[in-house]
């Protein structure tokens, strides 16, 4: 029998701490601490305190905890001295029945590991339904996080076994993520349309208008169909757009807009933009499923096209809902010299009826989006779930520092110009200066002496700059400080510098209603409210200049890689995400 | 009638003035308070104190003076209102007799020039005896120095009206630099020897064993004779070897030895290496002149190879003579394919006679070597002559950190692993850690984030560090300050790296009573004592393995560029040079 959380928050503490025995290998005081803190409201709520538990230990305390693990496939496992949990852990992931060339890379890999690491290798290797990771997909995991900086690995080894930990508790409490279990199969079914060049070797790319696109588009069209949507169609760009009309008894019903795009980069992720559209579709489905209606329309979009990858067109799917769809673009060719005019006609879009996909904001009550971070920030705070304040705005600079190339023997310290170390003094303030604002970034991604030598003072130093702010005001104020800064080196240091603006984007700070909608939605599921802001831009960022809009983030694996085959999120956090949208419709709704 | 330097120190305050008017354009109070500190001990002295008068008045007044000077031929040249001195200086450099395009050429130059330095362009055209920059040399000098930082430009403009006070003080009192002008025709005639290749585009290029190699071995072997050398030949390795012999009357004398190499780097300059062969064949040929012996042999040394610019055998020359001759590069091949062995075969040499090369120390006084500074420090302190404390150690390293390539929008500025900040701070602090030893220096010669995007915090940056000081012990402690620095930078920011040593050199530093002997020698022309350490490598470190050394530097126009084609001194800098040998020998002969 399942326990209930019920249960769980009423049982004597001796009779709890059975219950929840064995969630941390070897390590019951994790869950006996967090346990002082009941009741829970939710599962979700146990995990966070869980997480912060460990999260205040002791450094030593946590690398117990890391060292109580067995290795994978290990003497223990061969001696069958795992715990059950273990056993069954390695036994599905087909660890038990290892080839001897397997092993031998295993037990080859687990003795490099414990040599750099000094510590065993942990990977939550089950993944929805009980499926996960395969015996090579192990292996390769294993091979990569072997590069892993040590601090940054031991981090990782602790997110494993909050993973592990989730997953033995849902267990416990047949608590099963349906919800996200079924938007996670959506997203692995998505995912096999990918672009000649790229599904041949299981990469994944979807760029506007292929073949692979199109079947995207077909497979999303089905999909809200089946989940009960009442109009679904492929607009004039190739958005897919479902409607769940509102309930037949509210009179001229607004509409409230979501969804993300699912379009990707080349060898792009799975769930960056798609998220945004499966999750709503969820939670219709569940509105279906119940006979309820909404006092307003769901609209729900998959965006045609966001990444600009095969067309210089980023965001020509919600660009187009706003008016903002530029005519010179059909001419554009792609690297195969087909024009986007050629390709939308080929797709059997109406290129004429562009014009007509312009919402009227007064129809509209706003927009909302659901987007993986694409950053670390929630994986390494153990939170499922954050609320986006606002869609950063950036600036971005090329630039050349400029001085004397002259002997690194013969030029005394106090005789030059390097521009290396002009550069390098620039590279630190705008590291410092961003910080400084807390939720502003700085990056100086290229830096470069060209054709440097070991023993030359560098002559020249080509950098670039890129600003970003949650609003334009703290990005132009970063920006007049680092250019203040480049010019006061340059002055004092005697160099010359060019500088060039190539990019220049406006930021799209979160509506406070919306925004305070989705707080009060992640609260609700025992989840502590994160606020913070998006550095990457999303649709949102088109819609936000019509009408009021607000993101959730959901928690990307992996410190949050993306725009990479790595990317990736759980079907527990995909339960949260739905589970939240769900809570911020109803509030709407009762509004 | 010619002035004397002894006219000039006992003239009335007037009279003096009087003599040394027009020095300095439209500027008398240069040498008028230079004039206060008479007696002069030599006019280098004179020319000294003038530089010092205008180093110590302020920027306006440099800036005023700088404005004095009329346009190369501007409209002052055109409305012939020029001093007497200019129209002098622009008729001999062709300049009143412009085509209308070179005119038009010059007038546009003029134009951007003031237009960005808010000054006329000075140059000094005139050379040794009267010759100097023709028409196209001076506006490609023109054309390079526009690119110039303002101020430095500005230091150069002072520079160049230094040498032109000099030329015109020369005219005054009569003094042309005879011995400087036939060191200098020396370095034009070698020159005109160069490697095909380079030859065709006026280059010099003069590497080992090649045709222009092996004449300009000819033609040290003539000039040594027609000096009065008793015995000059070619030895094993193609050093050209002079001896002039000891007073007949001292039994068993020792040698001194001096010299320097011939070879060049490819596209070099004239002056590297050559001048410390001629210098000493112009003092050996004053003293044949006045039928003058030393109480010791004189052995001037010009030294085939130290550039390693065909085999990489830098330093073959003087090392074949303490006996470091690396019988393994006798099977090395030149780009074509050339083995040393064939090359030395081809020129004649012996090579069955190299091991006989190698000096007995016991013989020896010590070697001595002049060499122009190959830096900016004679040049920009207006100092003809400095005083080398020692070739420094240096170590090299090339390395590589290691951090977490990241989304640049996405990863907060406080969970990135940058590795180019942490690149930068390393730049920083070798800066600032290399100038506290004030003769030390560290250079960050190659930076590079390979593959760096804008978008993308850096997850790896390429770096070297050159590291060099006067002493060994200095030189590391400098590389353990550095390296620890790189350790705690590293460890802080959560980063790897890499480090790989490549190349490790021991300091030289000159022989107490040598140097002492180079120092009175300078201070006796009336010229400032300058102690620096050489950051260059010189054949003196070779000869300082087996017996006591000390160089003296000879000042570099064009900022002490090197290894270039404006590598550049004058003719009143190589007479001093030649003062300076002579009084050394002198001092050393009386000792």
């Amino acid at each position: 029998m399942a326990l209930t959380l019920d249960e769980l928050n009423r049982a004597s503490p001796q009779q709890a701490a059975a219950m929840l025995d064995g969630l941390y290998e070897h390590t019951p005081w994790i869950a006996a601490a967090a346990l002082a803190e009941r009741p829970f409201q939710s599962l979700a709520h146990l995990k966070h305190l869980m997480a912060q538990v460990l999260a205040r230990a002791d450094k030593g305390a946590q690398l117990a905890l890391i060292r109580a693990h067995p290795e994978l496939a290990g003497k223990a496992m061969v001696a069958k001295t795992l715990t059950a949990e273990s056993t069954n852990e390695q036994g599905k992931a087909g660890l038990t029945e290892c080839t001897p060339d397997e092993f031998a890379r295993i037990q080859k890999l687990n003795a490099d590991y414990n040599a750099k690491f000094g510590f065993p290798f942990i990977l939550a290797v089950r993944g929805p339904r009980g499926a996960g990771l395969n015996k090579q997909q192990i292996i390769d995991t294993f091979a990569r996080r072997l590069g892993n900086h040590p601090d940054f690995e031991q981090a990782e080894a602790l997110r494993n076994i909050h993973r592990i930990a989730e997953i033995r508790l849902a267990d416990k409490f047949g608590a099963e993520p349906d919800l996200g279990n079924d938007v996670w199969d959506w997203h692995e079914k998505l995912a096999l349309h990918s672009d000649p060049g790229f599904a041949e070797h299981g990469q994944l790319t979807v760029t506007y208008l292929t073949d692979a696109h199109r079947a995207c588009a077909a497979f999303i069209v089905q999909t809200m169909r089946e989940a009960g949507f009442d109009d679904v169609s492929i607009d004039a760009v190739g958005n897919v757009v479902g409607r769940y009309r509102a309930d037949a008894g509210v009179k001229n019903p607004k509409t409230l807009m979501t969804g993300s795009h699912y379009d990707t980069v080349r060898n792009g992720g799975k769930y960056d933009g798609r998220l945004g559209t499966f999750v709503p579709i969820a939670c219709v489905r569940e509105l279906h499923r119940a006979g309820r209606r909404l006092p307003f329309d769901f609209e729900v979009i998959g965006f045609a096209e966001e990444e600009g990858q095969r067309y210089k067109a980023t965001f020509l799917g919600s660009g187009a809902l706003i008016g903002d769809f530029n005519p010179a673009w059909l001419d554009q060719a792609d690297a195969d010299g087909v024009t986007m005019r050629a390709a939308m006609q080929h797709a059997g879009l109406k290129i004429n009826d562009i014009a007509k996909l312009k919402r009227n904001p007064r129809d509209y009550l706003g927009f909302i989006e659901v987007h993986i971070e694409q950053g670390p920030v929630l994986n390494e705070l153990n939170l499922p779930l954050g609320i986006v304040t606002s869609i950063n705005g950036s600036i971005r600079f090329v630039g050349e520092l400029i001085g004397q190339a002259s002997h690194a023997g013969t030029t005394p310290m106090d005789r030059r110009r390097d521009a290396a170390c002009a550069a390098a003094e620039l590279a630190l303030y705008l590291e410092e200066r961003a910080a400084k604002d807390g939720d502003s970034v700085g990056t100086m991604g290229l830096l470069n002496v060209p054709n440097g030598s070991i023993n030359v003072v560098p002559g020249r130093c080509a950098f670039s700059l890129d600003l970003r702010a949650p609003n334009d005001a703290q990005r132009d104020a970063l920006a007049a400080d680092v250019l203040a800064k480049l010019q006061q080196i340059a002055m004092r240091r005697g160099l010359a510098y060019t500088l060039e603006e190539t990019l220049r984007a406006s930021a799209a700070p979160s509506d406070p209603a919306w925004q305070q909608r989705w707080e009060r939605a992640v609260q609700s599921l025992g989840l502590p409210l994160f606020r913070m802001p998006s550095g990457a831009g999303h649709d949102a960022m088109k819609l936000h200049e019509v009408m009021p809009q607000a993101m959730l983030f959901v928690r990307g694996e992996n410190a949050g890689i993306s725009h990479n085959p790595l990317e990736s999120t759980t079907n527990e956090d995909m339960q949260l995400a739905v589970l939240a949208m769900q809570r911020l419709l109803d509030d709407v709704a009762a509004e």
